[in-house]
């Protein structure tokens, strides 16, 4: 058995959703919608699988949603992406690996922003590369630009980040950028960038991506998710953005783990893509109500909402709400004695975790968020 | 860049289809049915869609997919499965991939069978595994039972077989089954059986898996693939089956390289699973006329056609038609002069490679098999 593997446990959020399902407890815990998914993208999905081949599509991804992806991109973030910079993956998970193992070689070392998924490090270590982590401070999660370049070696290679973060809502900023890129410059460092929150950004909020970053064009990587973007969790449709050798590099390793991804749900993310602005501004406001709900509930149980930017979550802050237990023992309770299934900080730690905070998903039904807010306010 | 992944060219089916469509040659290159794809399998995809959730799954697949699974595999082998003995997988390539990186550790060995799968002896040296080459030997391809056993060192963690075999059709015995099962329990090795054909076996030929080997229950790994039994090939809904334990060891690996599978295709191939033993029967037979089309038409223009017992694949020996050029060469010139896309074996050969032998796909309308056939029997 592998080593890394076999210490691994399962990931925090299948846990999580399996209690819910075992004990019927309203899952605030893992990242998705309780609702079916945009009209618009169901449909086109459904007439893609009659009209379209089921066979497989290009190992990239189809033209039609590499050219969907440019434009949205284009649209939203002002980049301009060619064909052969965009790759598309089943699952912005599957780009992640895809990037780890086709960047980085055995004792090669890698830095992680804690918090952090908790893919990233499991993936590092399959490859023998050495994970070095840096955490970001609450209560406002900036990036620690000192400690990210305390660690920066010979032999780093790569920079993973991620921004929007998730769980803390926190964003990396133009100037942050700037500053990484010379650090990523000054030593020959890939910054791959996990963006799969880039459209789930409220309160006026600008998402910033490494490729607007002159300095870093050539050498960072955007990773996004259909699933975060349209809402549809299962789709597993997601992508890579890089300059074309990366690309290129990063393709040979995506052709081993999945070849391809369903077509007809390429062809439903690539009308998806293609709708007006405003549909997109429609869509992302479609969360911010449930978003104000949480947060007003949380606040008036007596929870101690922390500010967040983006994500599908809120996160609390225990002590800060007089709840002087740890963030797992808080989730345990919450599943048993609540009935309500939250993430605990901590699972979102390799090492020296935070276990002050506690994550909430909002994208949820008005009266769910309702019900599970009455549980929270009696439980505590 | 990753050593392993920077010395990889694109693989050879992607090339290939590549090639046919910027050419507009026939291709009979990529294994895929030139066809939608079963309605039952469509109506029911269009279906889950709309009445099913299209948020995350449960990591380990639809319990009614498992279900299916462990029905079909009751059915079609006499093989009893347990629900946590089957892990559904983003297509059968990510369960190999998952396979071999939960199973090696670096400087472990693993051995493999050529002519292989191009993405076999890739993700086994991401990990840092070492490579073992044993080949089938031509006309009839049987397992080289003694190189097997000369290959096999104290460091020999996994075998990793394929049956029905890609490309040539054959297929391993229960009675070669019961040998392997004797160097695999003396030397605590790990079966691996990519049984991707399984379905697509014809001539009265059985399809025996190593699970029914009682020696081998505990050790072996069973990939199956949705995409090739239900002519569906660009869906990648593939699983595996294993013991418990080693089922779970792999599952931890699987979640961080794709963590789910889209449910509305799980939820359409489990119905298809569901489907009759007639049903399935028929499906296999509506891939018969186009393999004996496809052999008598190669026979009548001259190529000396091996014999074959499964997959959607006929394989021609070159010399043996008269045809004294590399595989290679044949594949190149078929494209270009024929207008007709085809695999030379050599690609599937990592050192050593016969250069003697070509492989078509039959799966394709009768015109454009005939189109095909003309076209070969102008061009040799
Ligand atoms: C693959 S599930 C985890 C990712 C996510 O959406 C979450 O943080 O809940
Ligand atoms: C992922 S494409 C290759 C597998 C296959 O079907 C083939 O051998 O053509």
């Amino acid at each position: 058995m592998n080593r890394s593997i076999a210490k691994l446990g399962t990931t925090i959020f299948e846990v999580m959703s399996g209690l819910a399902r075992e004990t019927g407890a309203i899952n605030l815990g893992q990242g998705f919608p309780d609702a079916q998914g945009p009209a618009e993208l169901l449909d086109a999905a459904a007439r893609a699988l009659r009209d379209k081949s089921n066979q497989y599509p290009p190992m990239r991804g189809l033209p039609e949603l590499r050219a969907a992806i440019a434009h949205y991109y284009a649209a939203q973030q002002g980049l301009t992406l060619a064909d052969e910079e965009i790759v598309v993956t089943s699952g912005a998970t599957e780009a992640l690996a895809a990037c780890i193992f086709a960047l980085l070689n055995p004792g090669d070392e890698i830095i992680f922003v804690q918090p952090l998924y908790d893919a990233y490090v499991p993936l590092a270590e399959l490859v023998g590369a050495v994970p070095k982590l840096v955490s970001l401070e609450p209560p406002h999660w900036r990036l620690p630009m000192a400690a990210i370049r305390a660690a920066v070696t010979s032999k780093t290679r790569v920079i993973l980040l991620n921004s929007p973060h998730n769980p803390t809502g926190s964003m990396i900023s133009a100037t942050e950028f700037e500053m990484l890129a010379e650090i990523c410059v000054a030593n020959d460092i890939v910054l791959v960038c996990d963006e799969v929150w880039e459209a789930m950004v409220f309160d006026g909020t600008r998402h910033v991506s490494p490729l607007a970053i002159a300095a870093l064009r050539d050498r960072a990587v955007k990773i996004g998710s259909a699933g975060k973007i349209f809402s549809v969790t299962g789709w597993k449709v997601g992508w890579l953005c890089a300059a074309p050798p990366l690309a290129s590099m990063i393709a040979r390793a995506h052709q081993f783990l999945t070849f391809t991804t369903p077509p007809a749900l390429q062809w439903a993310v690539a009308e998806g893509l293609m709708l007006p602005p405003e549909w997109h501004k429609a869509h992302v406001q479609s969360h911010a109500d449930g978003r104000a709900r949480l947060e007003q509930g949380l606040r008036a149980a007596g929870y101690a909402v922390l500010s967040s930017s983006a994500t599908w979550f809120l996160h609390v802050d225990l002590p800060g709400s007089g709840i002087h237990i740890p963030d797992g023992q808080f989730s345990d309770r919450s599943v048993r004695e609540a009935g309500v299934v939250t993430i605990p900080f901590s699972a979102f730690y390799a090492q020296d975790p935070e276990t002050r905070f506690v994550r909430f998903c909002f994208t949820k039904p008005e009266a769910m968020l309702d019900e599970a807010l009455a549980r929270l306010a009696r439980f505590r």
